[in-house]
């Protein structure tokens, strides 16, 4: 168990330093705070947490590294396996939320994920998990057309039977039925993967965290200086309320954190900055507003939209 | 049952108006916005949202009104009576959030509510529920004691052994365990109240729903003038987004309103104005906002504290 458990481990704080390294090159004024935590409630493990303000162009961001254990894998975490309930775990995985200041540059989210259960009298078994998805302000479609290009050629490589079948399961997972949209555009989802083997997993998950990364920071740098109205900064301040609506009431690896005795700082730091509620407000018809609402926030088949 | 609903519906739209009164005579500016609406989905019924914005004193608030019912009562609903999950239902009730721009002036919530429930081949069963919660921003112990003993005296009038339980049961349910902090200073809350008969319970969900009324205009108008600086306005914005933890993670009225089908824009207009998220934030020693987190984030029992 701990030959793999070390190898994801390695994996995941290298992509850490990864895209940290991504980010402070897209942003140079961006403030880092470090925090190293323990765990101490329901078994062990610990993170490190780094957290991102007063950027030029991020205004809050986290990619976060946590590894925890415990004697008993909260349901949450065993939607699709519900024998692995209550049997001891151990999670790693690094999460990754950026919320840019500039309403072009969407907002983003990743995350790659490594389980290892000992499920009573059964072999260890283990799994990875992960994928990235994408949260735009104002609709540009060769933006997103070439995310999922990229998610597309990341999983063809593997096989190609992949994108199809994660680009669905971002699609459901990234939903708000009390709105009936979509959190954002999507991109890839998945859980409970196994690949040829170990190797072949591990190597898999490093490649989506790598591919969110190139794929983000092309968009983050292309977009960073489009100028941008009081109007606009405040339409993306109310669709943050969108994002927190989703993570806090619908979002599984939030209430596995919470519920698993995670640190709550570094949990919702996924939540935006600057965020506004506005009663029973809707975009003003024609506008990019609209077209957002209208075009973006439901699921498409983006790819065959290229030749358009 | 349609003489009992009909009687407990005038009670609860006069409150929504005398409450709208209130405001109206506290905050000359206020804007309302009025919306009847029908619920189509899952049953029937509707409602009558008064939501309020851009006043002189208050930010964004709301008056709800909303009587529902079903075939089926959402499980959300029956915490403390599991067996009667799943049998026609009416919920009706008025639910009031008040956001103040001012941070010395409080949040506040109240709910007065009313439900019938048909289980299969019994009676049908009645109950009312409700009461009100104080937050502050800044520590002032003299409108909490005033806020707690306002409430005292109301239950007292029925019986004496309410006031201690609907306090308690106030400072569990409104308690954010990731933040392992109280919403607020409390006040009362209720579930399954049924009194001598049905005409003593809904006088006395009604005099709980007036009590609120008085009890937070009192201190509204009281505070309404104090100069606040821009950062007692920031420490409010922050403190709201514990507001938004509770009422999207925690509360079960919010859950009941999304899963019984309610109207999304009316249920979600408890959520405040202008909201932030400041990774691993703490107050400065010796600070007000300090002393509300030592002092007023945890149950206390306030009227103990009068002679001090």
């Amino acid at each position: 168990m701990s030959d793999k458990s070390d190898r994801a481990k390695s994996m995941l704080l290298d992509l850490q330093s990864e895209i940290r390294a991504k980010l402070e090159f897209a942003d140079k004024d961006v403030l880092l705070q470090e925090d190293e935590w323990d765990r101490s409630e329901g078994g062990g493990g610990g993170g490190r947490t780094w957290a991102f303000t007063a950027g030029k162009y991020l205004e809050k961001g986290g990619i976060n590294f946590s590894d925890v254990w415990g004697t008993s894998l909260p349901k949450t975490a065993t939607q699709d396996r519900p024998e692995l309930a209550g049997a001891p775990f151990r999670a790693m995985g690094v999460s990754v939320v950026f919320h840019p200041f500039n309403p072009h540059i969407p907002t983003s989210h990743a995350n790659v994920r490594f389980f290892q259960v000992n499920p009573e009298g059964e072999d260890t078994c283990w799994w990875f998990g992960g994928g990235f998805d994408l949260t735009p302000y104002y609709p540009i479609l060769d933006d997103v057309i070439e995310w999922h290009e990229a998610a597309r050629l990341t999983c063809d490589a593997y096989d190609k039977t992949l994108y199809p079948k994660f680009k669905k399961w971002c699609d459901e997972y990234f939903f708000l039925p009390h709105r009936n949209e979509t959190r954002g555009v999507g991109g890839i989802f998945f859980d409970d993967y196994v690949g040829e083997d170990f190797d072949d997993s591990l190597a898999f998950a490093e490649k989506v965290g790598r591919t969110f990364a190139d794929s983000y920071f092309a968009i983050f740098n292309r977009r960073k200086e489009t100028q941008f109205s009081k109007e606009q900064k405040e339409f993306q301040k109310y669709r943050r309320g969108r994002y927190v609506e989703f993570n806090l009431v619908h979002d599984r690896g939030t209430h596995f954190g919470l519920q698993s005795g995670g640190r709550t700082e570094s949990i919702l730091m996924s939540l935006p900055p600057e965020v506004s509620w506005n009663y029973n407000w809707s975009p003003p018809k024609g506008s990019p507003e609209m077209d957002l609402y209208n075009n973006f926030l439901r699921p498409r088949n983006w790819l065959e939209m290229k030749s358009q």
